[in-house]
């Protein structure tokens, strides 16, 4: 942030993560959860900037995925299920971590984790590795006995399965078709980190693609393509993307493929979403321990099949964390080293931001009028204390694509400054053809790099 | 829905209940959750068409409360917060319902709720009510242990609360102004019911408004107003809302004023929303616990002081089963009763439905055609089975205004037919004007009644 910095600084990337933290504290995108209690390590909570942010994330998925489709429908299962799903899912017995204690210093590590058999923080002996369940575990009605244990959802999937006769039948969809679901899981990692990359309370946007067992690879094909261009549209460098195919021996059992995009974090490589090839694993799983049929019938082919699965699974979070750090920029403007989050118009917590240059000779009311002729289109705030420059600056951390500025021209021509983030150049407008100009210039928007 | 019901039948409260349940199966709006299991009791899932319709009251609820002002900014805090938060905000002590055990049957019951001293069920002795708190615990980390005890939030508010200093010092606000949260709470209910009004799993809306102490009469009368036209606004029988005014007795001891909004559901007048003045309680509350100054410096009355607070607290669920019971009517044509569910067109969770008159001649290509023009400005679906007066009346079931249906002379005419949901009239429209025609019925819907 200060003049100081040197040219060299501003490309290290081991610096970038602490900068995007404070800046998510300062603006107000991402605070430790109740931090004026110490914190609680892992859990985060969304700002008035990063509430919007994430409210973005999650309306340009659903467009994307549900709403501009006539093939996938929504769906909103409860966090807490029966805990015969999780039996029947296999995470009871299997969603599990290996874990180590050091017999010395008593400090627990995942036993995957560890380099050696010694304790890497004394060096101390370690006990044999014992399976740690990730589901947090809590009791409903009002005895805690045996019988009333019920899990928070360690992933959203489960419940689209569970519904998919329910939503078959109700929604009259026919293989191809997808069921999507946007929502918050738990799991009781044993090392979260990386702000809000690994949280044990995070949020998910999965969709389960039902098709016939034979349509399984051109289906695998067009979602992997669908989810990477996702990341793209809206903003994220390509250069920072790649694809992982799961090792054979990387593979769940079911699977018959599996690949993950990976973003490069300041962290490392690191998965950002999975689409995996499920086959029929699922549905024939609940079909076996629920007793209920859950295949479809093929009326053009007189064929009845239990469906197969591909799904793209994403995070919420860092997805949010991704175009965080992806439009996090550092700028010699000459004058300055300024803080810029070059945001897509479409996810920007605002779009527009509208000045009075001072509060008064009629400027403050102005401004008014224009943001209320503007938010019916574009979220919109409006600031007037400070200086131009300084509300520009915040603006920019903000990642506000357009300011407009009214001053004394204003009241006597009816036209106002815009100024472009990215570029900092400033073009006079007329009032009456702000929002035209202001679609036309998001709608236009992309990343220069 | 059969045409034996007689007109009598059809003004039966005690069944519209039942039918509205049997809808929401029927039409995807909400399903038992875990049913393949037998279900959860007093948990539920959202179906294709009860997601979106959760989904626009939740979009209409931010959009009136946090972006269309510009003194209420958004938050999303973390279900899992320090356990420390519900020692100051009061819920580890108080946050309890008295319980009763029945001697004999070994039944459970709310001491409140017993109109004697004997067991409603078989006459049985009670023992001494015990208090029973009404959060769930879990427990984080690897071990079980004394100081890993965790709480599902039971109520959004106290995370808005805690926040409070960061909001302020992020994004620069002043008294008057809002944080308005949207998310999941939890509640182990003794007496769980009435489908999805009283859940174990929630969703609430929820948003503290932060006032200098003299002005709490004008702002809790402000948010009353606010709060009971917006309900009314998107639809609901201003006959079947009303105020109820808490007593004395039942304020909590820290409250000046708190008053509910009812509902009339058919199961009897039931809190829908609550409008409360909290006075200081909660931020002195936190700023006692965790040392932290949470009060705020007013520099043009260069005065220092708490904020109090307004709290119109709503509930997701509610609401969408009040705008679901509401907006479901029966009716007799004369040639059948048709169920329609009357729904405001911002709530619908179709918006319009196109329909190809039959399978050829170009008409699905043309009606695609509509959908992927609309698509843009409304929510649509487009089906082509069955005969369409039954494709009419399963959108009159899921609340779906407008029908579209391209028939024969579209193909030369570029005319469609529009038929109305609630006057089931049709009229021809061109192609050309139909976003217009839609755009225009639709903000001039009201409800006739």
């Amino acid at each position: 942030m200060s003049a100081e910095t040197t040219p060299a600084e501003l490309l290290d990337e081991a610096k970038v993560m602490e900068e995007v933290v404070s800046l998510c504290k300062r603006r107000g995108f991402i605070f430790q959860a109740s931090e004026i209690y110490g914190g609680l390590r892992s859990c985060y909570d969304y700002g008035p900037a990063g509430v919007e942010l994430k409210r973005n994330v999650k309306a340009l998925w659903w467009r994307d995925v549900v709403t501009a489709r006539s093939d996938v429908v929504g769906l909103d299962s409860a966090i807490l299920q029966s805990p015969r799903v999780w039996e029947a899912s296999g995470h009871l017995e299997g969603f599990t971590d290996p874990l180590v204690d050091c017999k010395d210093c008593r400090k627990r590590f995942r036993a995957d984790h560890l380099d050696g058999d010694a304790c890497p923080e004394c060096g101390g002996a370690l006990t044999d590795a014992r399976d740690f369940n990730l589901m947090f575990q809590t009791h409903m009605g009002p005895v805690e006995e045996e019988g009333t244990a019920v899990y928070l959802r360690p992933e959203t999937a489960q419940g689209i399965f569970t519904n998919f006769s329910n939503v078959l039948t109700s929604a009259r969809m026919k293989p191809p078709f997808g069921i999507a679901q946007i929502g918050k899981s738990f799991r009781n990692e044993i090392t979260p980190g990386n702000f809000v990359f690994r949280m044990r309370e995070f949020e998910q946007m999965e969709m389960e693609f039902f098709v016939p067992p034979s349509d399984e690879q051109h289906w695998y094909e067009h979602w992997k393509a669908e989810r990477m261009d996702w990341y793209v549209r809206y903003g994220a460098d390509p250069g920072r993307l790649r694809w992982r195919d799961h090792d054979a021996d990387e593979l769940a059992h079911y699977s018959t493929a599996c690949a993950d995009i990976e973003y490069r974090f300041p962290f490392g490589w690191s998965e950002l979403e999975g689409v995996a090839c499920r086959t029929d694993f699922d549905l024939k799983r609940h079909q076996e321990a629920s007793g209920k049929d859950l295949s479809y019938f093929d009326q053009q082919e007189g064929e009845r099949y239990l469906p197969w699965v591909i799904e793209p699974a994403a995070g919420v979070d860092r997805a949010a964390l991704t175009f965080l750090v992806d439009a996090y920029d550092r700028e010699d403007t000459g004058k300055e080293i300024r803080t810029v989050l070059r945001l897509h118009p479409e996810l920007a917590p605002v779009q527009v931001a509208v000045f009075p240059l001072v509060r008064k000779e009629g400027m403050p009311e102005k401004a008014d009028e224009i943001v209320a002729a503007l938010r019916g289109r574009f979220r919109v705030a409006t600031e007037a204390k400070q200086s131009i420059g300084k509300r520009y600056r915040r603006q920019d951390e903000l990642g506000t694509p357009f300011c407009v500025t009214v001053d004394g021209d204003t009241i006597t021509d009816d036209t106002v400054t815009v100024r472009d983030r990215d570029s900092m150049e400033q073009e006079r407008v007329p009032v009456a053809e702000l929002e035209t100009v202001l679609a036309q210039r998001a709608a236009a928007w992309s990343r220069s790099r």
